[in-house]
């Protein structure tokens, strides 16, 4: 069978004090993704409520973690069914544009289009319309931002990045939102799942511009072909796509993540011995 | 009979290009406000559609200009229901949120609760949770930031605010959002129409904190009654609530609101000879 | 005789509490231009204490004012013996620069220099190196800044400039200075008088960069030759240099500025009625 | 005798291609602080150019680093003569104030004191003027600020820091020189060498203040009492105080500083085995 991609998710939290999670780590449910399979397993086994964010077919679990460790592993298996993008898309008009897609012309937390409209038409504004723009404004990225680590903190947002010249996959899709925005072209975040060539594997940021009357995804980091992309989730930026908010006291002490788009199972994990990954917690 | 608001809101366009407009400037049906009459008058009369947000209720309408002038004028009487606050409500847990209610928790554009979340706990971790706790945070902000015309342009943020120490009604309530936010209690942006006694009448923005499983309103400015405000849209932050999005080439060259409590109609409007209000343009 | 610069600055305040200023008017004594003849002439006839920057040759005078009106009249009758820059000078290596030089290299409040490192590399690093490449960043800035009124605060710094992609001429020069130093190029901000085709007269900003070994004047805005600026100040940016710095209540009621570089003298001034310029003031 | 200092300063950089770099780690001459004796190693011999700037007293040197490594040892023994402070001292009035120090009211890349003035002007305008208002400021930024490794970046400004409440010593340093030069008091920042009592050991950031016609040190952290801090720079803020500026490309591959209070000298030091720190270069 072709096309079946299959992942692994294990993340490990120690917790200090009594922590309200939300996660938003499983595949979404879509015509151009079909779940096989999947399990989660949350130890210990305490109590999971699981909803789906009509909106955008966000899924989502919500759960109460009391002082020690919280483990979670997400098993996937899913056929992979999005087609090359078509390249003859056009930019819609506004006034084509159906409601629920206005809002994603607006600024958001990231994505701050507004004060960088001028600098948007000035880059883009000569370039071709329609899917090729949009292709201009991901090489333009790929060619003026350095893809680096460390550079950037849970605050950084796209003019930050548009300033500082670095990032990582989410600034960059951050940067191509915003320049899409400020052109009238809807945008948002896409998080998911793919295989990296170059570890670590972590989630993947890519976003889409609405083109041809849908939705069509870019990536501006060239990590990944996005056919290849299972998706988790979409928003107006990074703020509604986290992988996991939390309110509380807790420490994220381990992540892995396998993607094998061979459809091979994946292996067992390495031993979490030297996990120092760290990540902002909302308390 | 009491409790009956009558308002009319003209607002006057000099299209220089084609221009898209997104208008959301009608009082939205709830049970704390019934409409029991309202009229929508667009010159030259274009096709205008009309929708709803099911997520919030606000009521937006679109239509295109052409090159030339576009006025609007929106009459409504409205029986206001809205009780005053019940001062006893307590703040929500966050596993006791319902779904919806959560990314209210989140940073927007203009409320960056995540870049002040320790200026919060600072200031506010101290004072009584519940309503007693956003109350202390209205005053706060009253006693520490000047209500002054001119300070704030449309990129001003919470975070410019605070820092600034001065702005408008909706400058107000985005800091009391970012505050309330970053204290975990979930924080919207609620615009409405309300008589001011000091002019020039305009739109006015206040905020609603989640207390005790409902949405309650607050008016940092105290320029008017929270029962008062009929309101006409919520959302994150001003982004999600312009009573004018406009995609294209504009100038907003009169704006007239007329707020009776008294359930008195409208007096005829004056003469807009000298109007020269601007308001950016989304392009 | 040519070669002679007759202008006259006219300042009026309004002092509504004690207010000590600290003005910067005059033209600076240097080789490249000779002061023939100039008066000052201040009422009320209070003190003057005048000083000289030893650093930079920059004039100041400080008086106290007192609740009433201020009017300051500057007259000047300048030589002008600036020669045409010369297109062939080299960027010196930083280990050539003179000590007093180095401080020009460090970013400054309204120069980030730092932040703007990997921008400036990006744009301007494949241009050939001494005049030419700071001649093209002028040209950037030409080609991709607006010139415009009302865009820009007192508190923008480059970095917005860069954003919001338009301002005035000290955000030209601001933003050119910014990517000289990211650059490894020593630069300052000029402020001096010089005749505008294009009312309102206003100091005018342009800037310098070191180049084979001395300072060397550009104007990013193109407004006016540089060998025609009559230089009044120069410093590490808009804060070193502002034509007043005020301390106290005081609103700025009315500046009038003539510049005749055919040595005529100036005409009389109109009747300051509908002065309305309010600059900020440091209280 | 008593009030002698020993200190001991080892810097090792691996140099990857030509640098320059100016230094700024010698006791500055000062009444308050005589040098008994002092030398500086810096292996290999290479050529060392020195100068005092003669507006400020700091001292500095310069070298040409070829690839490899550069190593530097600074030993002083200094006799400390600097008094307690004064605490009756007084705010000067601007006129009282000379020339030389007006500078230091204006803001800087780290000091934007002009953003800031509302907020200053909320916070201290009611506090006893004079040397208790200087003392209040401290005692509020330790109330308000943690103290806190990690945070903040070599571009996080005074606004930042009051933004996100956390920061180290020239963080708080910042703050508080902000604050200063909002409420009309001239301030600036020293670097200076002091004994920790939890390391690790490293140069430490204070402030002056203009009080009573003088300068008067502060340490708004309170890790150390002023009177012990020898003083290596002062400037606007830490860009004119850097200890080690570089132009080219370098890693700081290990620091070590000893101060003894007691006179004793300096121990041998650990090998420096496991130096990971890295600090920002000015390429």
């Amino acid at each position: 069978m072709n096309n079946i991609t299959r992942l692994r998710c294990d993340l490990e939290y120690a917790i200090h004090a009594d922590t309200h999670f939300c996660f938003n780590i499983q595949a979404s449910r879509r015509d151009d993704q079909r779940i096989l399979d999947e399990s989660l397993v949350v130890t210990p086994g305490i109590q999971v409520r699981q909803f789906e964010d009509p909106n955008n077919g966000n899924r989502f679990f919500r759960c109460d973690g009391i002082p020690g460790t919280l483990k979670l592993r997400y098993d996937a298996q899913i056929e992979m069914l999005r087609s090359s993008p078509d390249s003859s898309l056009q930019e819609s008009s506004i006034t084509e544009m159906p409601n629920e897609v206005l809002h994603y012309l607006l600024p958001s937390r990231y994505c701050q289009s507004d004060v960088m409209s001028r600098a948007a038409q000035h880059l883009f504004s000569g370039a071709p319309r329609g899917y090729a723009r949009v292709q201009h404004i991901c090489e333009w990225i790929r060619d003026n931002i350095a893809y680096q680590l460390g550079v950037s903190t849970p605050t950084t947002s796209a003019q930050d990045v548009y300033l500082q010249r670095a990032g990582v996959c989410r600034d960059f899709a951050h940067l191509a939102i915003t320049f899409c925005r400020a052109l009238n072209i809807p945008a948002r975040l896409v998080v998911g799942y793919v295989h990296f060539n170059d570890p670590p594997q972590d989630f993947h940021a890519t976003f889409e511009a609405w083109l041809g009357g849908r939705w069509v995804m870019f990536d501006p980091t060239h990590l990944a072909p996005v056919e290849a992309v299972v998706r988790v989730g979409n928003g107006r930026d990074a703020k509604d796509t986290a992988f996991a908010t939390m309110f509380g006291s807790v420490t994220m002490t381990y992540m892995h993540i396998q993607v094998n788009h061979d459809g091979q199972p994946p292996s067992e994990n390495p031993d979490p011995i030297e996990a120092t990954v760290q990540r902002l917690v909302m308390a």
